[in-house]
């Protein structure tokens, strides 16, 4: 039922990832900044946060994957956000964009939009609605805040159709994650519901995402088997933890102390 | 001795956050962000934290209730704020402020001032040191950081003249609290020592009360209330927490875990 | 074969932030602030957060130390750097810098070097590659991200000989510290390599040792015992928390629970 090569590939990309240690460059938001460098040191990758326009293009040279997140975004941001994009690009390092909020206001959908337009952008994350806010058809998506307010069945078909005409891959994450590349479609069963009382759960997936990609050339694999990893963290932390406070804490225990057998046997991916 | 009311309107206040998930949008500092939003989810509220003039009054237009607080302040943040006020009393969202070291420095005390001249602000949080700061008579406080120098006893009778002048509601945040709409007077007695040794946690409160805002119009009641469901939370995770890293975590897990009818025994608030 | 004298004075140190609670003003970076402070306040001191050019100067009047720290650099906080190092410098406030990255991009290298070069800065705390790109002389010395490259051995002379050419105290934190005024020598050998596993120990290092300069006059005893007390914490936190979530959390009791005669005793510091 689950597919065992992805599962397998999952135990790779981390074991990878804690061998090469690779430096992720994020221009992400201020709320959680913290957070997701110990998450990614928790992984095993060396996380970077860097954001002036006068230095982002030499960081990301250093970098082995770049995370663009506009969870508190402004002008100079964005800037910083496009330069650091287009370098990426041009030394072939992979780029993962977190559209956070999109779909809520006018800033956030144009500039999610402007990043996938004017970069090469790899793989995109978000919850249903920031996703649906990219399609150029605009689909009349309203987000409240950064919640979702569809389902992933209900956007299953048009997040193939949007990786297609983005040519990206498409992460999709809610109860269920639905990642696809316009050809193949994966879903990924791991999580647990406490993952949503903590802020950033998202943003820390789409880092996580991006340090996978640092060693998985495959878009895809890097987020069907990051998910995975992520998810199965969080139903190790929620055996631990019972409140949102303590399961935060948690979390970052369970991503340092996973097993890559650990991962292998409890990934649960199902391709098609 | 304890005002029944009131301590039921506490739960009714809480029982709404949850069923209504009312968007709080924070227009806050770096250092707290993460733990506001952490605060404000285990509340059962959605916080969404943005700051560029570009969005904030499309932002603002969304929430239940708009949170200013000015303790990482800068040139564009204050337009930013003042920009998300007009906007939400334009759209009769309630909004209130945290005037974080105003007294410490002319930037923060003419901010906050001017906060509360161009916007009509239902709510304003602090220490006494920064409440007193806000008079237009200049008493002459001078801020130590963002720590107060007067007892809460030492300024009940400003605090009401104050909130006469301003015509808003005062809290005045220490050992004991003191909640002031200028007519009617509540004392918040819940509370532990160890709030003082977390950082954050007087914009937490205010987050917090901003969340019971948006369910409750009368500010004084939202503001005496949500200070009694802080604290108690404070006293429940005092009870498990050593030192402060632990308290903090703790304290979280309270806010989520506090049943509706244990706020409504616990809540210690008291008239006049 | 410790350093009694040392010992003691870490103990003393400790002892005179908590009775004096000296305000401790930073201008750090994003990542940090909410730790940064925390620590600070397990310590005893009080901290605040201030980068607006429009009042640091104001701010650091009323501090008794400056922190300044790089790591997520734009140059409206550079020029706010300047402004309140210089202030500090004319009221006799001690600084202490922390380069964040510097040596990895020019951005990070100019402006620690331009801050030592502008303030009278008393002391700078680094990992081995953020130091040795402070040199006059270049060494070539290229960071990856914030990682060191090199150890503390292969750099105790090029760092004394700095010392000696800036004239300031230079902590170097590794595996074992060291600290060097140019004439003097300290290695600590207090710390766990848990510490490595959380983001921004290194950042909360040099606050704490601000924190120790407000209360000592002798840059290089602030920093020697500063680093003992923060390595001496850390051990105790290793032997609470299994993984980095825990850990980061257990070092901020252990820095609140210590007792002066504990640190006293377990303060391990040789001199040369």
């Amino acid at each position: 039922m689950y597919d065992q090569d992805m599962a397998k590939a999952a135990g790779d990309n981390l074991r990878h990832v804690r061998e090469r240690k690779p430096l992720v460059h994020n221009i992400t938001n201020y709320v959680v900044m913290n957070y997701t460098a110990m998450a990614l040191l928790a992984c095993g990758a060396a996380p970077v946060m860097a954001h002036a326009v006068e230095e982002v293009e030499e960081m990301v040279s250093l970098a082995g994957a770049l995370v663009l997140n506009i969870g508190t975004l402004s002008a100079p941001w964005i800037e910083a956000m496009v330069k650091a994009g287009k370098r990426a690009n041009a030394l072939g390092v992979p780029v993962i964009l977190d559209p956070v909020g999109a779909g809520a206001t006018t800033l956030r959908t144009n500039t999610a939009r402007r990043l996938v337009d004017e970069v090469s952008v790899k793989a995109v994350r978000g919850n249903a609605s920031e996703i649906l806010s990219l399609s150029p058809k605009k689909l009349g998506s309203r987000t409240k805040g950064v919640d979702s307010v569809h389902t992933v069945d209900q956007v299953a078909d048009m997040a193939v159709t949007l990786a297609q005409e983005l040519k990206l891959t498409v992460a999709v994450t809610g109860a269920v994650d639905l990642v696809t590349d316009g050809a193949r479609v994966c879903r990924v069963e791991n999580g647990h519901e406490m993952m949503s009382r903590v802020t950033g759960t998202g943003c820390t997936a789409t880092a996580i995402i991006g340090a996978f990609m640092a060693v998985q050339p495959d878009p895809l694999n890097a987020a069907a088997t990051g998910l995975a990893y992520f998810g199965l963290a969080g139903e190790e932390a929620a055996a631990k933890g019972s409140g949102p406070g303590t399961f935060q804490v948690a979390l970052l225990d369970a991503l340092y102390e996973m097993r890559v057998e650990e991962l292998e046997v409890g990934a649960r991916i199902q391709s098609s």
